[in-house]
């Protein structure tokens, strides 16, 4: 998606080969009109998939679900990062790794929000090793519900989530895929 | 605002005589038309305030935050609850307190994204004892931005925390606000 990977250009942060920082719009400070636009992209991309529920990860993941839902008229769904007390005992959960924040964490969805009924497109910020990814896999799995694919707004492509979960025949949709980064050369984009 | 008065009613679900949850349609699964009216009411309370920023605090806050800067057409910032790696030092940071976690945190937003130049509309999901709205004011101050505005979901007016802000002449906008519930008699709204 040509707007998101100007927008990378222009805004974006890289630091060494491997931190990517998008907080001027994507994760921090959010611009919503590139998001609309990130949302209609996704519909386009998965319309004709029967998605009746968009999932997704707090925080960073949110802005994004919450866009591309209006388009695809179904509710969101975001798995949570810790035990809240408002959850309940009632939820699925599935463990998972940080690299942001540097820690384990444990993924849960309320029971209430996921079934066998489901036609699931999961959407997330970042595909980078894909431990959110996997964790959603798990909890999707204990749940019964069906994977229609996964949405991402930028792929570190020269790491194997992406790679992996498209091996095992996921369809995975990234509006942008970062090939290779450093602060010399910038940033090279897979065509 | 009658809509969201009509959802609490529906699906919110209230324990004891001070938890009100709203997983159902807010803050765990969020249902993206409801979360459409209400940036609309948003947008039609603050709209001649001269509103450039919408500030909001993770998670629950971003996508009522996203929905409404749709119609403000201005960028949202969302307050971190922890340390992120990816944030850097460069900060503007305050204390609260989470009720929901039973727990204390660091209210953290990047310099970048807050200057004296800003008219800020905060929003919210929940608006209790006025804890995170606390924070929001420390780390304005700090910023030399100007807040324009309060805008909050749901307001529990039998706790303090609107009358307080309310008090110190800070416009607050609340869509809905709950006098009084308890799992007998259900929830009594203020007119």
């Amino acid at each position: 998606m040509k707007l998101l990977e100007d927008k990378i250009r222009c805004d974006g942060q890289v630091i060494g080969t491997d931190i990517l920082k998008v907080d001027m719009f994507l994760n921090h400070q959010i611009d919503v009109n590139l998001l609309d636009e990130m949302g209609k992209e996704f519909f386009r991309l998965f319309k004709d998939k029967g998605i009746n529920k968009i999932l997704t990860v707090e925080a960073s993941g949110i802005a994004i679900a919450v866009m591309a839902a209006k388009y695809f008229n179904v509710p969101v769904v975001f798995a949570k990062k810790s035990s809240h007390k408002n959850v309940g005992d009632d939820v699925f959960k599935a463990q998972s790794h940080s690299f942001t924040h540097g820690k384990d964490y444990e993924m849960i969805v309320s029971k209430k929000y996921l079934s066998e009924n489901d036609n699931i497109l999961f959407i997330d910020d970042f595909l980078a090793g894909g431990n959110a990814a996997f964790a959603v896999l798990d909890i999707l799995k204990q749940s019964g519900a069906n994977l229609q694919g996964i949405g991402i707004a930028i792929e570190k492509g020269f790491q194997n989530g992406g790679k992996k979960l498209r091996e095992m025949g996921i369809s995975v949709e990234s509006l942008a895929i970062v090939d290779s980064m450093n602060e010399v050369d910038g940033i090279v984009f897979r065509n």
